[in-house]
């Protein structure tokens, strides 16, 4: 295995968009969503293995979930966990990183700079073909091997979403690395469409759905920063001989909070001139919704989708039904709800009202003092 | 307080329409249905204390329920529980306990014949003026005391009911002890009506909702059945010397399953001619039905309905929301629906679908091997 290969996962999400399943104390990614016995998480630390020295995994999270992580991914060392002391959004998150890994590669190197290669992505994405997932990044880093590339995968579509940002197609690259697996320059990012947008790149065959998963050489992601964000990269840059000893911990406790709130695709892709894509299709979901869920889950003959329970419908249709394992569900003359029930809490709601779950979450976070948070 | 006043109370029942919060092994009676701390049975029970001496207090019940029975009614001794071996109906219950009432009396009284009155109700039933009730009961007493009665108590009417049987009313009876109690001969049982008639009852003035609560001298009762139901009355008669004694639970075990499966008002007050019924008003529901229980519940602006726990309601109208204690709902979207969950089942089903509740149990007993049930 590629001793320069790095792997960033996102894990500091909190998930309020499936309360009650996901919980402040217990977010999305640390929920065993299908009832597998492994947690998205776990999932996505085990699909990185083959590829990834167990030892280069780095997880950005909040400090309060530094526990779990540690509980769920036991061979981690404590100090692959790094805890943002505050909510910010990916760009932060990736420079942290970053900044680890190169001391990181100081340390190994002894001053001779190597090609160190990072995939970063999300921990709570939904990947069924883990083979194809592996291939994929794999050209990825022979990709960015030899190109100062700021990759990112875009998802073929398979139905016009409205939930996911697009990914417009330019020109293909060059170069042997990148033949036959259709790496394009990116033309443009896009945000949600509505309907009809979707409908219309669906159809163009020029867009991609935007996956949130990302490959670049640390030197890559370094520069960009340098570029695109300069501020914050020589905050980073000033705390670059306490990474990785022990007054990291302090140097972040008082820089991080003073970073921008911005994300790595407004901060950096963007801006960027050296943006690639690469077309993938290994089963992905970000899991992002009920509906995201409800798409890709098993329908009975009603499309009602029951997961973790049992369930009985009696003149219903289009549901979607989780209630804890061992529970049962009679549910009768219900029309496209989602049912779903985790820890005390009971939500009950139109499939076409999800946007809202944050609310409701918000709205009983302040009615009970947090008591079901 | 009167050593001749005996009260009867059926908990035989298995309450399957409340479903899942009434189950197999803790049917309705027995439920804090309330969350007031104290179950149907025990509020049935504490309503009579002041008024029948607790040692002629009588449960006729299943013989799986006998635990729980002394357990929540901890003053009762063993043999004050009646055990009915098999399910029958109403009639075969009754002529039991007076049996039974008519071997205590028979200790009691050496031979002398005193004129036990016997107050015959059921476990589940819901009373919010119990001082009024007892009013009435011993009005009841009084009238009997001095006639050869059958007397029923008949609810004054307050909406077109679907849901109950009604008594038509005849005659006002005669005497001082009837006078300005309104009490009146029957002139006629009748079914459920539907809404049409229900409406020319309730504009009528003349019927009142059948309660299922019986007053009666031991005699009358006695008579009644040797008139009516001469059969089953010869049979409990053949077990007169074994009633009170050691040899009475073989007794039953035998013959108790021999008795036809039907109801005191089929088998006996439809066919007597001397059925009286005593017009009431305290707060009376049978708690039958989900709607029943919904009717006399507080609402919220958007009539709805929480029971037991805590509940959020955004574009919801007229549902009625039962959790565990400690538990939240959050509901959007839902209109005119049942939401129950008790011992890790759920139940949603639209409040006019009810009827079919004891049907869901039933698939569920088939298709879960009673686990749920």
């Amino acid at each position: 295995m590629n001793k320069n290969n790095y792997c960033v996962i996102m894990a500091g999400g909190v998930g309020s968009r499936f309360w009650p399943f996901s919980r402040n104390h217990k977010p999305k990614q640390f929920l065993d969503f299908f009832g597998t016995g492994r947690s998205l998480l776990q999932m996505t630390i085990d699909r990185f293995r083959p590829i990834v020295p167990i030892e280069n995994i780095l997880i950005v999270t909040n400090v309060l979930y530094r526990d779990q992580v540690l509980e769920q991914i036991p061979d981690l060392k404590a100090e692959q966990v790094l805890c943002e002391p505050a909510r910010r959004n990916t760009a932060p998150c990736i420079a942290y990183a970053a900044a680890r890994i190169q001391a990181m590669e100081a340390i190994k190197q002894k001053g001779e700079r190597r090609k160190a290669r990072i995939v970063v992505a999300p921990s709570d994405h939904l990947i069924l073909q883990e083979e194809t997932f592996r291939q994929t990044i794999q050209q990825g880093f022979d990709f960015i091997d030899k190109n100062d590339a700021l990759l990112t995968l875009g998802m073929k579509p398979t139905r016009p979403e409205t939930g996911y940002g697009y990914i417009q197609m330019g020109d293909e690259a060059k170069g042997d690395e990148a033949r036959g697996k259709g790496i394009c320059k990116v033309k443009a990012f896009t945000e949600k469409p509505n309907l009809e947008l979707a409908k219309v790149f669906l159809e163009s065959g020029d867009f991609l759905w935007n996956s949130g998963i990302f490959i670049w050489s640390l030197d890559s992601i370094l520069n960009a920063f340098h570029a695109y964000l300069p501020e914050m990269a020589n905050k980073f840059a000033e705390g670059e001989n306490v990474m990785g000893t022990p007054e990291e911990d302090a140097f972040i406790q008082t820089m991080f909070p003073t970073c921008p709130n911005i994300s790595i695709d407004y901060g950096v892709m963007e801006k960027a001139q050296n943006v690639y894509v690469i077309p993938s299709d290994f089963g992905w979901s970000d899991l992002g919704t009920w509906g995201s869920l409800y798409e890709l889950s098993d329908k009975d003959e009603n499309e009602n989708v029951t997961l973790h329970s049992d369930a009985t419908y009696y003149d219903s249709h289009g549901n979607i039904v989780t209630l804890p394992k061992g529970h049962l569900a009679v549910v009768q003359g219900l029309e496209d709800c989602i049912v779903a029930e985790s820890d005390g809490v009971l939500l009950i709601c139109k499939r076409d009202a999800e946007q809202q779950i944050r609310q409701f979450f918000m709205d009983a976070e302040v009615k009970f003092e947090g008591k079901f948070s």
